[in-house]
Order: structure tokens, then sequence, then C-alpha cells
């Protein structure tokens, strides 16, 4: 069924790939289902996530808890890195803020894969409101471990 | 009221104080109170919380959500680093994780100032296990802005 | 001299001003003269940096200590954070490895400005070999402190 | 020869090991020896740099290029996360700075591990000048890789 070109997966197959990996993560992921958050884009080594921030996300600055916006980072690097359908995980990761956000704002996340070496990647996620402004600077490491994110639906399906 | 000695607060009051700049935030912080995050002790530059990891926080490979042991973490830094009642926000953190958290593991965060420069403050914060097993390593940028968190409560009150 | 548009600087007067910082901080900079660094490119807000690994730069694996990797980014972020003649400092970095880098190889380094509010700023730095390799990601904090690189060649001269 | 207990080294050799892979490792490690770096201690998971600030290590603005703190700290990652005789590299790091280094300063740095999980390490690095007050904090994450530091010194030798 697949069509491998020079090694690599035909362009469709890992979108397909990327798409069915997100949607079964996404289904058994109650936190980033509990949080609001939406996938808005995934592609292979990509995924753009969105999020409001919630009455219940402020802290007592009344502005967006970090830990909210690190956690709509955090789980579109875990799209991202995931969309090729081999577990992985994340071993660290950094984030600068640049703005607060601010109640009833829609964050979005943007994780692009910047460099993928064996088992190890680095991922840099873009969170911005709905104006463009930048909120916050995210990089993750990331970890392959054993294990597919969907059970059988390799890269040779 | 207040006795100070060569600059310095005295101890009974900074703690006074930081107990009272606790409770005044926590009031405020609704991402804290609905993560479910206990305050077990603050001091001047220190801060240790807890909080239960609930099936919403789990993630699709079934460990607690990179963004919650965050979210943990960085609550622990705020109470750390907001002690002296001067109001203070996070520039950047990183965290490195060195095992998954569990469904029902009570997680504690113990936020240590490590250095404290004009406006700018450097505080560790390690989270463990209920079995003292540890699960991450986090690192935050404090940065002073202008206000107190209980205004008028400030250093000669 | 200048003909500021609606508050900024024209383009042509901001690039002579990033240039004259450049050879300003060059000539007084002992450590980045001293590693041979090569600057091949200054804008406001953006530098590129080059260096030959030399056999003094090994470590014990026989491959470019890390520090020298770093320096060579922090370099270029110096150079481009300081690009607007606002004395400016490093508040912190982080650093993250892809590959190695081997004797003899040529790295450069381009330090992106990515974020600029008030007093800091975020810096990216991506440090590649002579075909174009990814050897290491860099994110530099900038902190603005008071002076300038050149003495009264300020935005208005 | 060796005398393990419960799996660990007996405590004699565990620092012999270090002690001869620290100096295996020094023989060969061109950049440390350039930049005058002195091992002072080392220990299983610890080791113990210092460093005199030479007028070459000044950047532009007359202290201490960032890029020199920064191989201190990591040349003092390098030799703790390698004291157990398995060749470990750098996977990332991150440094804040405190307060800058001047000319003549001797800096020291104290490199401690705090986990190590499978292959990988988090290492915290404290760089103080010789009046103790603090400079920078770096952390360090470590990968082992193949091989050994002494082929052959392993740790039932």
């Amino acid at each position: 069924m697949s069509t491998k070109i020079s090694g690599a997966l035909h362009s469709d197959e890992a979108q397909n790939l990327a798409e069915a990996s997100a949607k079964a993560m996404y289904a058994r992921d109650a936190a980033t289902q509990a949080l609001g958050m939406t996938i808005e884009k995934v592609r292979p080594g990509y995924a753009r996530l969105s999020m409001v921030i919630r009455p219940d996300m402020l802290n007592g600055h009344a502005s967006c808890h970090g830990g909210f916006i690190f956690s709509l980072a955090d789980s579109a690097f875990a799209f991202a890195c995931n969309s090729r359908n081999q577990a992985t995980v994340s071993s660290g990761c950094s984030i600068e803020y640049a703005a607060p956000g601010l109640l009833n704002e829609t964050l979005s996340a943007e994780a692009v894969e910047q460099s993928l070496t064996g088992r190890t990647g680095i991922y840099d996620v873009t969170v911005t409101n709905q104006a463009g402004k930048l909120i916050a600077m995210f990089r993750g490491k990331s970890y392959r471990i054993k294990g597919e994110v969907i059970a059988g639906a390799d890269a040779t399906a």
C-alpha cells in the first residue's frame, strides 16, 4: 500500500499517518482535552494547537498562569514529535515569556521540528495570541521510546 | 512594630510577611486552586507545594502531562519569589524530567531561592513523588515588577 | 542627517549603526578575537559569525569542547543584541547540541532577534558547519543596561 | 580485586576510578588545558575546577565573555559525568548569569550530579569567584555513549 521513494514515506501517506496519530493521541489525552485545546493542524514534524484562556487559568497577577501557557506549548510539541507514529516523550523543555496572556484571549502554539537525529529531536514552539502578538517561546527536547502511537500503523503499513 | 537589624527584617516579621503574602496570592490564584495544589510551607525565598495527579492530568502516554508537573513547579516558584511581598513575575523557566508522574501520586515541589540581585532572581524547584523519587528539576528566573502582593504591608509596616 | 519615520530609524542609518557598533565592539572584545571569530554579517537584530575549530578547542572525546561552540553562539548573540548601539548583556542562555563539531570544520552562528520588549529580548542562534549541517541551537535572553556601544552615536545622531 | 557490595562499587575503588578517569580525560582535553583550568577535586558524580580570568577572556563590556564562564562550567560537568569511566557527552545545557566575572578573578565551578537514570543524567554546576560570590548557575543534561574513558578499567576490573 505504501509508496516509499528513496527510503522516505510518500507525502500523502506521511500526512495521513500524522493525522491518524494526532487523532489517536488526542482521544486518550485527558489533559489536552480538559484544557479545551483544539488541534488546528498537524503535519509530519509539525502541529498547531489553540486554547482559550479561561478564568480558572488565571494566577494571582490576573494573567494566565505560566503552567497553562507551558501546557499548550507542551501539547503542541507532543503532537509534533509523535506525528510519525513513533512513541516519543519529552526529556526537557524551556520557556521564555514575552508578554502576559489575558482572560478570554485565544492562544495558538505552533510547534516546528528543528532537528531529529537518532532518538532525539529539538522542537521550537511559538505561542501567540489572536492578534499575532508573541506571548512565549518554548523549546522542547524529545526522546523516542519503544512503541507506536497507533500499534501496527507503522511506516510500511 | 518592626525590628530591623542591619537593614534586614527581623526573622519573625519576614516569616509573617511570607505567610500573609502566600495567603493573599493563593486567594486570588484560580489556577493553583483549580489544580488542587496545597501550600505545605512558605518562608522568605522558599515554598513547598503538593498536588495529587488526577485522571484529567494524564496525557496520551498515561502519565502526567508535563504541563501539570510544570504548573506545580511554577506555582512553587511563584510563591517563593513573591514571599517578600514584592510583586514578582517569571521571565522564563526550564524543566528537565527524570521520571514520569503516575495517576494518584502526590507530587511535591520545593522551591529554593538561589540568587537575588537587583530585580532578578534564580530559583530551583525540585519535584518528587510521595516516595521521594525525583520526578523533575525546574529552574525559574524571576523579575520584580512594581507593586506589592498585599498593598501597604511592606517591609517597614 | 537622520530620517526618522514614525519613530523608526531609516533603514540605511540603522544598518550603518549596526556595522559601526559591531566594529567598535569587536575592537575591544579580546575573547572573540582570540578565538579567531570573523563577523560575516551584521544587521539590526542580526549577526552571523564564523570560526574554525582549532586543535586547542578539542575536548577529551576529540570533538569541539562545548564551551567553544557556546562561545561562538554567544558572540553572535552579543553582536546581534548590541546592534542598535544600546549596551546590552546576556542574562542567560541555553544550548542544545545536535551533532559534534570536528577539527578544522568552519562553524557559522546566525543570531536572529525573536522578541524585544522593554529592556529584555530573546535571540535564537543556529550553529551549522560548512556543509550546512546543524551542530547546535542556542537561545539567549538579553538585558539592556545603561550606556551605548559607541558613546554619542545614538539613534538621533 | 573489586569489592562489590549490593551491586555498588566499594567507595575507595569508585574514588580511584574517578581520579584515574579525570587524569586520562584531562591529558587529552586540549581545550580545558589551554584555558588554564585546574582540577581541584573529583569524586563519583562530582568535580570542582578553577580558572583565572585572563585578559584574552574579556568581552567588549570588559567582563569575562560568557563563553569562558560556560566553558569552565561545562568542563566541570564533563569531569563529573565521566567520573564513573563510562564515556558520556552533553546533550544540552543552560546557564544563568548572576554577576559578571572580572579580570584576574579566580572562578571555581562545582558540578554535582542530581539525577542519573538509564543513559541520561542531570548535573548542576555553581560558578563562584574567590570571594564566594555567585557568578553563574549552569545545568547540564548528559547522555552516556558507548565506550569507556579508560578502556578496560571498568567497574569490575
